[in-house]
């Protein structure tokens, strides 16, 4: 299992909101049926990396599909293959050990 | 205000996990009192760019002092000027884009 | 046409020095016959975006073919489709308005 | 010292061209005295943290000089404290490697 982060800029625009278009490329991600989460800075996907680059590939399609000309797409690829991990577990990790600290 | 998105990789550890490297890093980056959320690929931080760029480099400071020698350290920063913008709103901006795609 | 950069950083190798990873995924890449660049900070391909994406996946599973359990690959792509915009041209255009400042 | 790279991208321009910020941003980087190098996916920047962090400041803002409201910068940073490693020598040591496998 892939943990990927994606983030899609559109550019020359004229606007500098770019919600709209992070909309439409999380819509294509919702359809595929895979697990996701949108944060402030992109958005987080999980599955095996072969669906993963796909659905990442039909993302980073949806803004040229509104005109844009010009698209700018970040891409962050974690990939683990000695256990399963999940997006949860990895959060959990940081924050039990984050408690120690805390603690102590 | 800027919303960033930091990333630290220690390399040459000898073992795949990096959360405890992670969680120092965020330790670090509570005792500034800036806002910031733990994803499954980062940790976002919001604040003025000064103070932002100033608590990264504490964080990618944190694995040296651990004794590894070589930091990998990826930032995404998005800076807005139109207006103040922060974190939730980014994500509520999409989900609410998201629902007229949904329900039409 | 696209131009993507790749950056593949193995984990957990117990050693700093990554550039045998590399040259594995750089290696595999040659055999694809797309325009490329390697640069002190990634690897930068040229071709269309389908290509481009293809050869990517297959530098991310070198350093699994040599024993690394967990790959960590940074991928920006700039994709263009007003016109068609070569490597070498993005680099000439900021160089031909760098000219303007230095001689103002 | 660090090897830093940094891809300043504006919003909102209503043009997909964005070489003229770019050839902003290296002018700045070009009076630092930093050893540098263009590339066409970023600008890549050696020398001691403190100073490469402080010129990626300043790069970031430029397009605001501009006018421009919304910036979107990425730095990746490769900071290795074993030895002095320059920009010239990652680059080499990909090439060296490289040749065994194609003389093989």
């Amino acid at each position: 299992m892939a943990i990927a982060e994606v983030s899609i800029v559109p550019l020359g625009t004229g606007n500098v909101s770019v919600s709209e278009y992070v909309a439409d490329a999380v819509h294509v991600l919702q359809k595929s049926g895979l697990k996701y989460q949108v944060t402030p800075m992109g958005t987080i996907i999980e599955g095996n990396l072969e669906d993963v680059l796909q659905v990442i590939k039909h993302m980073h399609e949806t803004p040229f599909a509104r005109g844009i000309q010009r698209v700018y797409t970040t891409i962050k690829l974690d990939d683990r293959r000695d256990r399963k991990v999940d997006m949860e577990e990895k959060v959990q990790s940081v924050q039990q050990k984050l408690k120690k600290h805390t603690s102590s």
